[in-house]
């Protein structure tokens, strides 16, 4: 129609483990139509159909906005093979190199961009987070696992096999354990789930610590919130074990700065739910590593964006691919 | 002149501590016209005012192969503060945010462009030697010191501050020793001059060993030169020295790679002229610590351009930025 210009609107998707969240978001970083529903399993297949009637809802969202949709972004919790469209995502039955890209192409001509969720998670933080504004900026995710998301530049770091970041294999300690070849050093040292299991081998090896209360007679019961709650009690071994985490996130932290020289590195996952614990004792201790200008220059930060960081990366995943032409 | 058209050609030019390479360099990487001098030392001043002379000369041999100049660039063994062209090279006396770009730009109109020594090293590598074709590839030097060049989906990953690379800082034990404060851990533990300090310290301790007699009766003799010639003899401290500094380089190389997932990590610098030494157990080692993806598909090679490194990266350096115009 004569007159009637349609608003131009991306679609953010960040397909997790368990949910899928969705939303529209304008080129300046307004997120509207926000949904999250948990993701259908059982095959490989389902959760791409779940997808494909999540774009078209949110194209029917955008059209009841007098808008249109001009691409949409996907993050995934694992790899995406940029040449391929193949995507391998642990947590996502069947996703071993499955055809993601592919399979949605077929269903829409929305262009369509996908990526791994710890890219998305600095793209948000630099869009509409903490980081607004920087160049060079690493989202270091630590939660089950540890992986990190890297703009240098203005850009994304991908490498030559879409794998970059995986900083949870960050070598940091040369007395070798069987624990680092599963997960690499730095993940056995410093993750959430890490924090978990060494709790659970102290306490069998009869460690006394008021977390044998808390475990309800299942050691298996103990967690990293456990050992977080614990420590904010004053449990002596449970802040041991804060305290021992933070020294490796420090030495993990530093690797990034001295490596990286970034602006800043944003600290997100499940584990800096309890922020307050961690970053005093990481700031202190990274410096301690880091070369000394870097360190000097570089800004530590909590996430801002909370759950909603990687949605906001994959709607900014879109709006870099439309500008980018 | 009518029907003769000039040829194009880029000059390279190779700061060092004691010495300044320069060379002419063709579109496809061919070195013509090479010379190598003593840096002209005793002021900030000087060695400036030797690089216009070498540009000058540069620029009269271009002229007698019937060519023009169109861009040079200069690398240092040190910082280039890529916004002010201030530079920082402790092995230059009075190069402390000392305006090279500046005093270079007064006395010549040919478009200048400066960067560190590593950045020329893997751009160097990547242009004509062994890693000729690949976009992400990290030069890591080993001499006196340790750092990092870094090419990341085919650009140079300069950091915040210019200071990217760093890596000589890397975080590798987490028992901190006082000498990590200085110079950083893995520089600490596996630098040329560490594994000469090593060696005098234990020696100085009483250890058994042939270098004693190397060190013609004064241990400061000592140095890595002399660590490796016992190793190759067979001295067993000697060969534990270079065992241990082999363990600490796979360590900080998987840590390259696991982070930056490159197509090639190319070995250079002094350490390396005994690559045949180190490579070995490198290649075994870093793989126990790697991301096994990436440390499948990354190859570990010695730099094949010896000395002319630098110079050739220096003269790539320029032509990129003819080339971006």
């Amino acid at each position: 129609m004569k007159g009637t210009k349609k608003r131009i609107l991306c679609g953010g998707i960040d397909v997790g483990g368990t949910k899928i969240a969705s939303a529209l978001f304008t080129k300046d970083g307004k997120m509207t139509g926000r949904e999250k529903v948990p993701i259908e399993k059982g095959s490989a297949e389902k959760p791409a159909r779940q997808i494909i009637r999540i774009i078209h809802k949110l194209a029917a969202e955008a059209r009841k906005k007098n808008g249109e949709i001009k691409a949409i972004g996907i993050c995934i919790p694992g790899v995406v093979f940029q040449k391929s469209g193949l995507v391998w995502a642990p947590n996502i039955s069947g996703w071993d190199h499955f055809p993601l890209r592919g399979r949605l192409r077929e269903k829409t001509n929305i262009p369509i961009i996908l990526d791994s969720d710890r890219s998305a998670y600095v793209l948000g933080e630099q869009w509409c987070g903490v980081a607004q504004g920087k160049k060079d900026v690493v989202f270091l995710a630590v939660g089950t696992g540890i992986g990190a998301g890297i703009l240098a530049g203005g850009r994304l770091i991908r490498g030559s096999e879409d794998i970059a970041g995986a900083v949870g294999w960050f070598a940091l300690n040369p007395y070798f354990k069987p624990e680092y070849a599963e997960m690499g050093c730095f993940e056995a040292e410093a993750s959430g789930a890490s924090l978990g299991r060494k709790a659970r081998h102290l306490l069998k090896a009869g460690a006394p610590s008021a977390m044998k209360k808390l475990s309800k007679g299942n050691l298996e019961n103990i967690t990293a919130e456990t050992v977080v709650n614990a420590a904010r009690a004053g449990d002596r071994l449970a802040c041991y074990l804060i305290d021992s985490t933070a020294s490796y996130l420090a030495m993990g932290i530093a690797n990034i700065v001295s490596i990286l020289n970034p602006d800043m590195v944003v600290l997100g996952g499940g584990l800096f739910q309890a922020g307050e614990l961690f970053l005093k004792p990481i700031k202190e201790e990274f410096k301690k590593w880091a070369q000394p200008l870097a360190a000097k220059k570089v800004k530590i930060e909590l996430s801002s964006l909370g759950e909603n960081t990687g949605l906001y990366g994959a709607g900014k995943l879109a709006w870099n691919n439309l500008e980018a032409g």
